[in-house]
């Protein structure tokens, strides 16, 4: 299987803030913004490895701003690493001023999905070959992440997980 | 006011096509796309305008393919001419096939919207600069469709609208 | 095939305005009303051909009046001409004010449909046979129509569209 | 306040059976036909009184036959009497055959509305004059079930329900 | 088969009143709620059976107090009474108020649904046991209830709905 | 304030799996999951602070087991710890086979959301008191994964992070 770069597996969705989707605060609910994320962050898997995909993990998502009603927001996903059948997809969470027309950072998270074949069963992805800066700093936070996530599921002895051990030495 | 680029009100809209959206033959409403077609294209008139917008009317829209149930579509809405307070906004839609990773023209469409104040009455936009080869053929084409559309309207005489007769000469 | 009546076609969709569909002005979104009289133009065409039908193209939608949050709107779609496997639909919009009473024309439209086979295919469909007055005309503009779509679309010389030509001599 | 006929309510709501719309044996949800009643009564409601309306109670639904995706359903709402600031709407369903054209009774259900003002406090409505002979049975039927519904409510003694009691001797 | 107790089928759907659901005095519309309580009865009948349920009738709701938007609706739907095929159920809707935390009864309801084999043919269910007090009488109110519904229909003949004559003797 | 057990703030959405909520494998779509959890978890944080609750941040979810279209699914969120003004909420959700009745573990998350005034700014909550075996296992784990996510944000030194360190000796 050919690699592949993260550029192509980017995909934007941009879209507005519909009054069915804000909480008491007249802002975005949450749970809206998972489920577009998902859907960002699925097609772009999709991309990068021309199967099925499921959802497998949501690592982490932070909110850090609220999403105001009326908000144009753009929702940015790349595959940031591949292993044998999952990818680790990074998303980027943009909302745009109308009148200044300034775009602001409001979130990014990190979903993993599995590439599956008719019946359900992993199937193998192509390899990702990060290109710039910011890429190649994700594809290697992304084993880090990788193996805390087999730690917290005891599934990897925390003596094993090399990357992360690291970090508190 | 500046002028701006056409480039500048680019709008993406990559999404999913859910089964809530399809027809008896599995395929993608048209009304479910017409929606979509709008808010991306509401999106790149405030993307121009920087203000409130209202879609004001819709051209033309073609269905040349029909769009199946799990396609990945992507809307593309660019300006294509600014005129007082109105705007032209021609959309374009790709569908991509999963395996193949290709892309393929599904349709195009081009809706007038106007910018307005908060209490809904017109105001000036910015003028578009056509860039591209594509961006001056559309930007040409935006006057003779605003023509004939007065026409039709009984607002401009047939023998006024020079560019439009230039067609039947 | 018997012809038929644009009477036996006639659709009407009578609804309210909800707030999930509404835009910054508190007005209808345009995308939603386009949505609704696709629904509408389908089952209109669909009556009068007994056939699956697809949305073909939306010829012209001109928005002249907004439509606000919790108004009820009524939607009548008939189809106003049948050609060889398509049909064209003509559409009304109406709000109604719930103090007065009183019915205001807000949009018309007109959309075109074809009618299909289980595999989608265009099948003939019956002539139409308009009665009203209102009914003949339209019937008469949409040959006009037509031309203009096919001229438009590269698909006609405009030399042969003889009843579009006669509107500039 | 002057009197009004039962037509002059008349409300239909012709739509699709989305396949968002069905249940495990493909057919029209009961509680999106009750949602779809609720507003088409509503609107009859509204127009009768031309005041803002509120559901009441459901006085009963009979589901007789299912009515299967991509259908074409008709809902028809009417006021079959006023009481004071209430009002009963009988609602009929029907059903549509794409390929014979028939239609058939799906349905029938029984709300009522009661109008008030933008405090939420009752108002008095007009009276309602029937005049088919099914209107002037679904009138007289009224007041039985408003006894009923009394009745059952603990709100009147069973033998001051003159109409109802005779049901029974 | 073996009889189940009410409680082995109580189904509790807690959820938000979004904006989307509500009208022009802000409360949830009717519609809405009618929905919800169909979809937690329908597992509740579901859960008693285990077999596919399809809505047969809605005899009676009642909506007693509004819903306002923000509120959290808590929809609590038991089984009260098992016949041959066809199952009663009761729901009560609660609504909560954020400060005080107090709980308030809004409504009751009661549907029928009836168990089915994949053709859509009713097939028999277990007997209900009730065994509280609450239980006990709508359980023997439920019989009331199916003779009504019976004579309503003109399938039963008033002189033999014993339980029912004996309200007005 | 008056310290709180988790069980008053637990919260219960039973709910369906409708066709419009599925992907190509004809299984619940991951952002529709993490949608309904995060309504179960906000009703879950409102119950315990009294207060507007905003989604902070999402810490983990697993999906271990796909959720087909027809399931019933139930999803539980109780309040694991209360921190100054943020609450971590764990989430259960179980899937029901409509034959055997049984119930399975589909899936598990944690969110974390903080009580807010009218004007967006944190309000202090209530402690929680954690009583049953697991609920107290919860509440410890609450806190190393606090500490884990300030790590991870770069707002604690690892050094610091005791009870997280002490998984790594």
């Amino acid at each position: 299987m050919t690699p592949k770069t993260a550029e192509s597996s980017k995909t934007t969705l941009t879209d507005l803030v519909l009054p069915s989707e804000t909480n008491p605060l007249n802002n975005l609910f949450g749970g809206e913004l998972l489920a577009r994320m998902d859907r960002a962050a699925s097609i772009s898997a999709r991309r990068h490895s021309r199967r099925i995909v499921v959802t497998a993990s949501v690592n982490h998502v932070a909110f850090n701003r609220a999403v105001p009603l009326g908000s144009v927001v753009t929702v940015e996903a790349k595959v940031s690493r591949a292993f044998k059948s999952s990818m680790e997809i990074f998303i980027d969470v943009w909302i745009e001023d109308r009148e200044s027309g300034e775009r602001t950072k409001a979130n990014e998270a990190i979903y993993t999905f599995v590439a599956v074949d008719e019946t359900g069963r992993p199937v193998k992805v192509p390899e990702l070959v990060p290109e710039t800066d910011l890429e190649k700093e994700r594809y290697a936070a992304a084993l880090r992440r990788k193996q805390l996530s087999l730690v917290l599921a005891g599934k990897m002895e925390p003596q094993d997980a090399t990357e992360l051990k690291a970090l508190f030495e």
